[in-house]
């Protein structure tokens, strides 16, 4: 999927708007955007940046084709001057980003593009599609993984994913969240995550019994025999069936998989069941309709489970399944400087935060802990050396003093003047990466309800140009 | 995208069971599996079937390549043998389907697949996959579109859909369900579904003030001219800007769009400003994470809009994201006969239909409406000219004469031993088909909420043998 060239997938403002940069004094000028999110799904206190690498492959598939051209063409909108730009463009913008698997918060610019205009502009939808949709499911599954509490979470969402790429990079997103695996073959070809699967209703109902299909299953699959226990009743005839089988054929590893019905009382009775026969390495694997707070709750009952598999509320992040980031025009090349601008909005958490920016994470050097992030302008450099004052942008009186600390700037860049010049890197690092990091928040914001809000603070001179920016537009 | 071979987009379980299946006397089986649904998305009295032709797609495309071939071998767990099978693999089965834009319902077979057990178990994923997706959202945007009341709706969601193929197959499904059209550029390149797009608030941020970004866009655009008028103000700025622009310029059609706020409160106050000025014919268009319970409220509130753009909500169908079709075995050739299968349940809706079916729909001949639907075994026939007695198949006491009537039989048959004999329809012809069809539901089946079940019952046949079969296991 990643040699597909989706210029064309874009929204068709981005192309309107390219043909009015190109036939007004805009053609030439420079711009930076931001893109940035403004709530964490599921009212959680942190989201999980993914889609990085998917978006470079974007980046370096950018060319507009003579199809593309022919079809623009039939639209009636556009002369041929700018038909023809379209296809000598040529991407040239430098590019930043958050690496995958950071712990990402509200209004930190994630990604910041700066080029020409009409570039820089046009890469809007894709960005946006790519990391919404993939950090939206590294959020999700980072949730559903935390709740299971060191218990392997396999994701097993591919049918009720929204389309295939949601699937694969769905997958993909999952595992950097902290999946240990997938049920989806091409997700493994592709991205070498490991993918399994056992057996489908569908298997047991084939052969004339439980007994003779797990059978059948268990001689083929000598090292490892998952049985799927509930194609007619659990604990009548599936978990008596599964020992039955386990005890004549003496799989090397073996399990029993719980599809359906009450997963608390049923593996609390299949795990004393199996102990009973002395098949204590059994292991229980649940998967029926999972999120974080039914496995929360299914531990806390003492459910006897060792790993799930979650599908649908993982893959389509059921209960919030948006992630509203957006990518604003933040400034605007001036004789040769970048001019800060700004949306405005009736609703503060609306308005942008203007310039040309970076964003620096401070760890407390004792407890290695997240401190607070900082966003400053681009030419800011922090001296670690000294006290660092932060203060909430919308109480400025809350002032706080950071002391004994390291910094760190957050983001990589991707592009220089259109030239990938970033790496990215092999899954498993962004995966145990995404981990380590994870493990320098605070509990308080690991919280899965009403966590604590970590400080997303500006420096004093970016503050002092939004408010006057502000007051510029208002007055 | 439609040439992509997505043969190994499946759960890895069905790889794991073909093998099982090569190394049992299931080799040269056949079966027959069905795909249905049990509840309805947003608990709506139907769904809209979509994806049918993306699903020839991958029949068309399904083949092992020598790449597939060599991931497999290094999972270690099948033999040469088995992987010569799947590169030599060809689809033979037979397909039926429901055609593309029918209103369809719970229980119902929508999908068929007959042939070889280990085909027709190997492609259930992608058929969950792309029948779930679109169906999820062809049905989601019908229930947006008939809640705006016959002003157009546009779908706007590209930048928050899970990935590529929920972007452009949402579009798509989401033109079948009646979307006006899409933002979203390739799904008209490449499914003709009428694009459109004007500027973001970055275009009205470049200029120097609002009234310079909306003149140069008119001037540009002099066909049709929709200006966002909420960057910095709606009422104070915004408006007073389009309006002094509209009269200057006279463009031929011109547009507000409003994409934040009280859309009931500045829609009322922005008309009243516009026909003060003579400009009754700019449109005011919406958008600002609308859904259908939004629009219908708005509407009643005496809100002045003339269509909407529908972004998040609709593509991700946020309020129900997932659609819950499922794939059972229904029938294994036993000595050359089609034996009927089922899973039973502890839940009686989880239990299956058995057997190789078909499914009819009854219109009344008097009012053109649907009566109900019987899903019958497949040599079943209809004979119009009786009268024909349904009842409720979980209290078959519950009976209904239906007389004067007209029958259906729903589906259409995709593939004949693995060769298509259906070509898809033009999307228009998809469109006017399920717009034309949803009109033969009773209203009280359109309710959003709470809306009257529809009959879909089983032939007395049917019934009976899955009734024996219950009472085989359970005694």
């Amino acid at each position: 999927m990643n040699k597909i060239n989706l210029t064309m997938l874009t929204d068709f403002y981005e192309i309107t708007m390219a043909n009015g940069y190109f036939r007004t004094e805009m053609r030439d000028k420079e711009a930076c955007f931001d893109m940035f999110f403004r709530n964490v799904p599921d009212g959680g206190g942190f989201a999980i940046m993914a889609g990085v690498e998917q978006l470079i492959d974007y980046f370096k598939n950018l060319s507009f084709t003579n199809e593309d051209i022919d079809y623009l063409r039939t639209k009636g909108y556009f002369d041929e001057d700018f038909l023809q730009f379209l296809l000598d463009f040529k991407f040239t913008c430098d590019v930043w980003a958050v690496p995958e698997g950071t712990p990402i918060f509200p209004h930190e610019p994630i990604i910041t593009v700066k080029g020409p205009v009409i570039q820089a502009q046009l890469v809007e939808t894709m960005i946006l599609l790519t990391i919404n949709h993939q950090s939206l499911i590294a959020t999700k599954a980072n949730r559903i993984v935390r709740a299971a509490n060191g218990r392997p979470v396999m994701e097993f969402g591919t049918r009720r994913a929204h389309g295939a790429s949601a699937a694969i990079y769905g997958a993909r997103a999952a595992y950097i969240g902290g999946c240990a695996g997938t049920a989806c073959a091409i997700a493994d070809r592709d991205y070498g995550i490991s993918a399994l699967g056992t057996m489908a209703h569908s298997w047991v109902q084939m052969f004339p019994s439980e007994y003779d299909a797990f059978k059948a299953y268990a001689k083929i699959y000598p090292e490892n025999a998952v049985l799927l226990v509930d194609t007619y009743n659990v604990l009548k005839s599936g978990v008596p069936a599964a020992i039955k089988v386990f005890k004549e054929m003496q799989p090397k590893k073996m399990g029993i998989r719980i599809d359906s019905g009450d997963i608390a009382y049923l593996t609390k009775k299949a795990r004393r069941m199996l102990d009973a026969e002395g098949l204590s390495d059994c292991k229980i694997i649940v998967s029926n309709s999972l999120d974080e707070y039914i496995i929360r709750d299914v531990i806390l009952e003492g459910a006897k489970i060792d790993s799930f598999g979650v599908g649908e509320r993982l893959i389509t992040a059921k209960s919030e399944p948006v992630f509203g980031g957006v990518y604003k025009l933040s400034g605007l090349d001036m004789d040769g400087k970048m001019m800060p601008k700004i949306k405005l909005s009736e609703n503060v958490e609306k308005i942008t935060n203007p310039g040309f920016k970076k964003l620096y994470r401070f760890y407390s050097k004792e407890t290695k802990k997240m401190l607070g992030d900082v966003i400053t302008l681009f030419d800011e450099t922090i001296d670690e050396s000294k006290s660092y004052t932060i203060f909430d942008p919308n109480a400025i009186w809350k002032k706080k003093e950071l002391t004994d600390y390291y910094v760190k700037d957050l983001r990589v860049q991707l592009f220089d003047k259109g030239k990938c010049i970033y790496e990215s890197p092999d899954i498993e690092d962004i995966k145990a990466y995404c981990a380590g990091e994870i493990k320098t928040l605070w509990s308080e914001t690991l919280r899965f309800e009403n966590p604590q809000t970590y400080y997303v603070d500006l420096s004093k001179d970016l503050w002092e140009i939004k408010h006057d920016l502000i007051n510029s537009y208002t007055k």
